[in-house]
């Protein structure tokens, strides 16, 4: 693969005249990065084939395949991540939901939102749940999570909504009154059986139950922080913890 | 919101000039749809605070911030999907493994790769299976996933990495010399021990294990299809499936 910086006159000229001869170097791929000022090059180039690969803030990258068959170059990004918090209070067997104040049908659910870029999935839920409803709270493990394509809040790309256990650590409900209708500690047992809900929370309310009355180490995927091969960096795995022996 | 198509004469004239009126009249944010072959344009808007909010084969979209401090905006997709499937041979105990071509320490690892464009989860398991090993599998559960930030083959964004269990069809293994070195039905007892593996195979290899002893429904996140409120789609929901109470 050959990486290119946009010059609007080597695209118009140089570059352009040297594609049949990287071809036949077998190159498999030009990548052509266009500055958004310089952006009439990426109309020149679309005459010689390259279509967009991706486009951030003050950047656009093209791609043109070179080689045989279909383009076997790495898509870029497909799902936004979106995550939901279930805040469950273990001693009174509560779970904290509202009900969104811009949805035709008022159903209870779990406080979310979708992530910010680089933010971890428990970060997101604890932030989310915070500017929802005002309670702090803290991540204590992912739960389920759903994958759904062509998703009209996503342009339409993928979603992948993620639902996880958190614990309160404040209990006081100042909710938000552009985003929510109503917020309220609900029992569990409620939840799992009301008809005013999402068949997801439904679900989830039920297995919360579960982890209730069983422990909810038997619900829970607990997380893990690893190193990355690429030096310096981490990543998280979830994962059910297995139940430590007993000798 | 405001929505614009890109007409060369309009963005570099009547669209800009538009701007404060826009903004006057409490607009929030304008989006500016350009086409590759006019890209001039996206130039032309960066002038005026444009940036690229995505772009796609043969478009971009830009879009400008005109409410109260910073952009809210909801961004694009931030996560590229990965899947692995672990093909569990329940009858042997056996799972089917790969040591990657072109990797410098070799390590036993599940076959997997990354999701098409709206491909579910288990089906890019599936597919990358036969792809990289020749072996037929189906779907059964989820059963870990790891999240990574900056990530080297994601153009930076983040990559969301799945791992699944499948059962195979077929054993006979055909694989792939261009990406596999070794590809293996090996004990997953062996594999829950060695050190040639990577940190996550083996975490999965010791919950593989629990499975295989004490029943998979311990480990499994089951999949469940739902409608979307978006008439005639649905999604795939993944969570615990709860123990069938005994009466």
């Amino acid at each position: 693969e050959k990486v290119l910086a946009a010059i609007p006159q080597k695209v118009d000229s140089v570059y352009l005249d040297s594609l049949a001869q990287w071809k036949a170097e077998g190159k498999a791929a030009v990548w052509l990065r266009v500055p958004i000022s310089l952006s009439r090059c990426a109309a020149a180039a679309s005459a010689h084939g390259f279509t967009f690969h991706h486009a951030r803030n003050d950047y656009a990258m093209l791609a043109l395949w070179l080689g045989e068959g279909e383009s076997r170059l790495p898509g870029f990004a497909t799902h936004q991540i979106g995550v939901a918090g279930a805040v469950v209070d273990e001693s009174s067997g509560k779970v904290l939901v509202v009900q969104d104040r811009n949805k035709t049908k008022n159903a209870w659910k779990f406080p979310g939102g979708l992530s910010d870029p680089g933010e971890n999935i428990g970060t997101t839920a604890v932030r989310e749940v915070f500017e929802e409803t005002g309670v702090r709270s803290e991540f204590r493990s992912l739960l389920s999570i759903r994958q759904q394509h062509n998703h009209p809040g996503a342009f339409g790309m993928s979603d992948m909504y993620i639902i996880c256990r958190l614990s309160p650590l404040t209990y006081e409900i100042n909710f938000c009154t552009q985003e929510c209708l109503r917020c309220e500690w609900l029992d569990i047992s409620e939840l799992a059986k009301t008809s005013e809900t999402t068949p997801i929370t439904s679900r989830l309310a039920s297995l919360l139950l579960h982890g209730l009355e069983h422990g909810f180490d038997k619900i829970d995927l607990n997380m893990e922080e690893l190193p990355a091969v690429y030096s310096g960096r981490f990543y998280q795995l979830y994962y059910r913890q297995l139940p430590i022996l007993k000798l």
